[in-house]
């Protein structure tokens, strides 16, 4: 196995330029680091390119166990020195694991709607960290999907991936521009449930139903007039102090849950 | 009014030293930077020691209004050219406006509970992100306070007060170890509300009364067992995916607002 000491070594350099996403997005590839994520992407039947690891740092057996399962299936694995494992990494502490994978949204066409479905959209989010523990929610109540609409950020970015915890790569993705989503929508009957702080609909007294998506706007900005008065469900969440807003991702768990509790009783 | 073009300035060196915690400490003193957390110290009575804003950036009539108003009370007003306040500024693009006030963490015994009050704890709880999020969250709940336990990280840090919209200067804040932390609990009869993977009670069909605590762990190891086990109400916030935990400040956004629906119902 080829050991890595220098940072010039052409598979270290691969994982530097996926940082940018231009270079993801012509490559179709994407750099995932991190024992969760690494384990999540290769659970999930991710196309593996090659993974690096570095010895003096990753002590997880349940790490190096897949990592000798990759091996066996003739995956390209290469080891490097903490020094060199630190030129692809952007935490404090790198943890000595990374991969370089295939990954790319879906087309909205493959998501599957049943009758149990609750999924997520995110018009024009733009923080991957938003978006990467956005997505971490949606696994958590068992969501059929998130759906990136407009110019929502990638998920793929490292950032994103790590919020994640990886579920970028469990939970289905698809992008979408706002006319295709809405199509999608009524022809599948999933029924929109919008936010914002001028809806008279309380969150916890609305009537949820299957299948439904809970939408959510842009940081800052929300979600454009058109689609509020469009949505099924225009629901308020009720705020008691001096700030008129939460942040995205914790007005989108609370949202989530919600849903998730009210349709569990019926 | 003085206008700062040098960097070197003494009050724009005061406000970088405040990016410091050790500085902040000694000194009592806090950097506050953007429109909402300024106007919001404003408005909660902080004592301000002086503001600097850099007319070239700073649009907002309403934050020029305030300005205006502190001058009028013989508060310290600078300007400064958009060169020297970016030197003060943590973010890519700043607004212009800053200031640095006297904040200090309540006592404990000053936080008040009432037959209403539904209080959030935090024990060690090390990103000042989460710490701000969740303090902007209990805001919105009308919460009582937020009780920063053991080594939970400084409210006062510039990434805190961001993330909370300026609402740490509008909740009630208290530092305390964890034995006071208990003790105060029980004098005041305040339950504690607690959470983890291995609980069995299902967040929704807990029975939650006033007052009541709700106490998270840390990022990572959660909470000690003994303080799990202390707890009137031990909940399992739900979960359906992959991941077997949630972000932090979601997962408090979540137990928070649950608590305020059923007691909104009571």
């Amino acid at each position: 196995m080829e050991h890595i000491t220098s940072t010039r070594n052409p598979q270290l350099q691969e994982m530097r330029r996926l940082h940018k996403k231009t270079h993801r997005e012509a490559s179709g590839f994407c750099l995932v680091e991190g024992i969760q994520p690494c384990l999540r992407a290769i659970e999930n039947g991710l196309h593996v390119e090659f993974l690096i690891y570095a010895p003096e740092l990753l002590k997880s057996p349940l790490a190096l166990m897949q990592i000798a399962d990759l091996q066996r299936r003739q995956i390209k694995v290469l080891t490097a020195s903490k020094e060199a494992f630190a030129t692809i990494s952007e935490r404090d502490n790198p943890v000595g694991l990374a991969l370089v994978a295939k990954a790319n949204p879906l087309d909205l066409g493959k998501i599957t709607v049943g009758k149990l479905s609750i999924l997520t959209a995110l018009f024009n989010v733009k923080n991957p960290g938003n978006l990467g523990t956005i997505v971490r929610t949606t696994d958590s109540i068992g969501g059929s999907g998130v759906i990136l609409v407009g110019q929502t950020a990638d998920p793929y970015d490292p950032t994103c991936i790590k919020a994640s915890m990886g579920t970028v790569f469990s939970v289905p993705l698809a992008r979408s521009t706002e006319e295709d989503f809405l199509a999608w929508c009524h022809d599948r009957q999933v029924a929109l449930i919008t936010t914002s702080a001028q809806a008279t609909m309380d969150l916890a007294k609305a009537k949820f139903a299957y299948p439904c998506a809970v939408l959510m706007g842009s940081e800052g900005p929300g979600l454009p007039r058109d689609i509020l008065t469009g949505g099924h469900w225009a629901v308020r969440i009720p705020m008691y102090g001096q700030a008129n807003s939460l942040n995205l991702a914790v007005a989108t768990g609370i949202i989530l849950y919600e849903v998730r509790r009210q349709l569990n009783q019926n």
